[in-house]
């Protein structure tokens, strides 16, 4: 077992991670498009949604793009979303209230216990790809209790981009090996590794639904493979 | 009575309006250089020490120096405290180690409970001259509940520069008028209401130690003006 004695921070991605985005986006659309007598496939709205959320954030990593929260990218993607599923009856208001779904998701089972255990012996820190007000407005609604949030607002990027894993050790005031990056996904860890921070990889085999559930990593790519955040919690003695 | 209900954010300075830092400080050295013989005022070397960290300040403000944090500050000023009170025998690491005393700072008696009695409603936030990683490992020691911190290394300045409050509404997504900024320093509240913040006095007279006590400002300076978190609390309805 490695030795995890010097971890001072655990710095959490909070999209699938954490939270379901997928029930909790799903839960969303179907309150504001079901008495608009639609009926679809709510979970898959939610994939078709996150989707093009993900691709969005390329041109901003590669600079062809100004940054731009991911509030913002929430709202203008789903225009592609409801296109797709051939929704054209929302008005602006329920767009953005809609977009502003985002903020109103639930944490997985797990992860309120598990980060409040581990809260006694460390710093549960977000590093999200989220701005810090998404972060925030969803740590209020769901009581994810968050030491403090470091959104992607700060560095202006988003993860995987080397600068946002640098800039949590430098906000921090600690080494990047006193940092352990905890993630559902492997890109996350991998870029988080080759900058120096520890990983622990949490298993979220529903993140897009049933029946998509990725292999777990290999015993050794990651310095912690588990399956909550509370068995996290065990692993790290807290 | 003002109409607090658009309020969505409370913004609190830290040093002196949450802490106690000159107890905490007179605490910190005492433990450090009373084992040496040295004797001394502990609260009046707590005052000569914080006076030209304060001054230190202006030179980043006015961009006449490149930003370094107040972690970096407590350090080089700790050698104009020790010099005024003869101090010549501490070697490097106690230096650092008096240095990071400011961040094991405690609580007046009534921040905690007032500020989680906030939390109910608003989103309590740390909008701090300190730089994100003192006031984190200060939260972490004495259980100082932020939702999330906003240190002086995000914008890289000082308070009372305006870029500060303006970055609090931005990053927290509201308008300014929807932050509530929460300080003991009546310079601290007029730069927030110049910029469109609402402003909260909270009374501190013994920040300085005895005898130091500054007027309470007249009613409607602030839009509110206590003796305490608690109260604060109160008068907002949490």
């Amino acid at each position: 077992m490695a030795d995890f004695t010097n971890i001072r921070a655990l710095t959490f991605d909070v999209f699938g991670t954490v939270v379901d985005w997928r029930s909790g986006i799903a839960r969303e659309a179907e309150a504001i498009l079901g008495p608009k007598a639609h009926a679809l496939d709510w979970g898959a709205l939610a994939n078709s949604w996150r989707r093009p959320i993900l691709q969005a954030m390329a041109p901003v990593r590669s600079a062809e793009r100004s940054y731009v929260t991911m509030d913002a990218l929430h709202r203008e993607t789903l225009d592609v979303a409801l296109a797709e599923f051939g929704v054209t009856d929302l008005d602006e208001t329920e767009k953005h209230r809609l977009a502003m779904g985002w903020r109103r998701l639930d944490p997985w089972p797990d992860s309120i216990e598990g980060m409040n255990l581990l809260k006694a012996k460390h710093a549960v820190v977000a590093l999200s790809n989220g701005n810090i007000a998404l972060v925030l407005s969803m740590a209020k609604r769901a009581g994810i209790p968050w030491d403090t949030i470091l959104g992607a607002d700060l560095v202006r990027t988003y993860k995987p981009d080397a600068a946002i894993y640098d800039s949590a050790s430098r906000f921090l005031d600690i080494a990047p090996s006193q940092v352990m990056m905890v993630a559902c996904h492997p890109g996350d860890l991998d870029a988080a590794k080759s900058r120096g921070l520890m990983t622990a990889y949490v298993h979220r085999p529903l993140e897009w639904g049933p029946g998509t559930e990725r292999p777990l990593p290999e015993a050794g790519v990651y310095d912690v493979i588990v399956q909550t955040v509370t068995e996290l919690a065990e692993v790290m003695g807290a």
